[in-house]
């Protein structure tokens, strides 16, 4: 018996997108919750399915209850919620899955690693699916679920999600602030940023075929004490870039050139 | 008259990718220089040209010299070459154009923004090729010779390509530095640095449709405490990627939250 009918209790970004995609592979989403009627019913309607602002009233006849809220509220629904027998699965990267425990004795994680915008549809097909569950039926469950929705589902404990989760936010998170800071520094040379769009694509198509590490370039890594000098000079009257230039120059000169 | 006949002097990653690039577009390399016996007969053999190791033998019938050394060796190369009546640019990001005006009257600057591998060939006909030139003809034949290699040729001075490398530093360098670090990260918890790359490819991806600043997003940005610190306790035993995590999170709350 495979996972048909499906609740969902959540309806912001990552419940939507997942939503969809189960949708889009024949299953049945019976129900959206969130405690905003607007939500709960805007995406209840895209969906085809009926909305719930009160948990009392989840529906108890699906396979699946997929939890995709903020990492905050989980605990809080995890608490009003007994679902003995059914599945039950967040979908959050820090929450480990024992958080479930006191709803089900079949509950898991069911995380699609990705960054997910409010208007634009991500690539799940190629978003890794990441899986842990309570028990082997579960998992294989969810393995099966994944697979309907993405190229890449990966078994991942709770632990190793974590250190995932922080990984995550240098390559995504400080990597886009990177950008920002760069975006910064050329508004006042009154330059637009999309001049460095094909750099920065190419920053990222170079990992297809060697390491980060093997990748990386640039005047810290050559040790190059003139540009260095000189780009500091120059970040001289934003004390906060020119503190993030010599910082990270310095942890590659450490890293590269101490070896 | 347009350009036709190139001298190369330089025959490293952008000396070898440009060379290519307008032998492919019919111009003629009629000679290669590097200080390297081997490097410069290697470049000459792929474009069909003529090898020199000494300066002295340069040429002196070409329309264009390009010269594409490192930032260092410019200096010493504009010292002892002296082509009146020829244009003569370098290639590169930091060096103001003034440093080849003992050359020759014609001088100028064709600096392609990327990021040039040993062996992997960039996409030259997106990328941005930024010119400067110290007079109105020469200013014509290389945005003239630059769109025949690149759908994207700017006009930039010294200030501004400055302020553009050190801007690329940040999203070029800096960015896969943060991915070096994530690689170390997930390497503890035995997990493959491939699980990112969708992440990473959606990062970018953003991009094309918003700023860096309306694409942040994290814990930084939502000031979630409780990742902030569980973040940081994990780190704890990795004090240098425990300092980069708090001074970049402070920095991205201080910019996006105190506004």
């Amino acid at each position: 018996m495979s996972v048909n009918k499906i609740v969902l209790i959540g309806a912001g970004r990552v419940a939507t997108q997942l939503g969809k995609a189960l949708k889009a592979q024949d299953k049945s989403i019976v129900q959206v919750y969130s405690r905003t009627k607007e939500s709960a019913e805007r995406l209840a309607f895209q969906l085809g399915s009926t909305a719930a602002t009160n948990l009392a009233k989840i529906d108890r006849h699906a396979d699946l209850y997929l939890i995709s809220v903020s990492d905050d509220a989980i605990g809080q629904i995890a608490e009003s919620l007994r679902l003995e027998g059914k599945i039950v699965v967040h979908t959050s990267g820090s929450v480990t899955m024992d958080a479930l425990k006191m709803v089900t004795n079949h509950y898991g994680v069911f995380y699609p690693l990705n960054t997910f915008s409010k208007t634009k549809a991500i690539d799940l097909a190629s978003t890794p699916i990441c899986i842990e569950a309570a028990d082997r039926n579960t998992e294989k469950q969810l393995l099966e679920l994944g697979s309907k929705i993405s190229g890449d589902v990966r078994l991942i404990n709770s632990q190793q999600r974590t250190m995932i989760h922080i990984a995550a936010v240098f390559a995504c998170n400080f990597t886009n602030f990177m950008f920002v800071n760069a975006e910064e520094i050329l508004k006042k040379a009154d330059v637009s940023f999309d001049i460095l769009m094909p750099l920065i694509a190419e920053t990222v198509d170079k990992l297809k075929n060697i390491s980060p590490e093997e990748a990386q370039t640039g005047p810290a890594l050559r040790n190059d004490m003139k540009i260095l000098e000189k780009h500091l000079e120059l970040l001289k009257a934003d004390k906060t870039k020119m503190l993030t230039y010599k910082m990270l120059s310095d942890q590659i000169n450490d890293l590269f050139n101490s070896k």
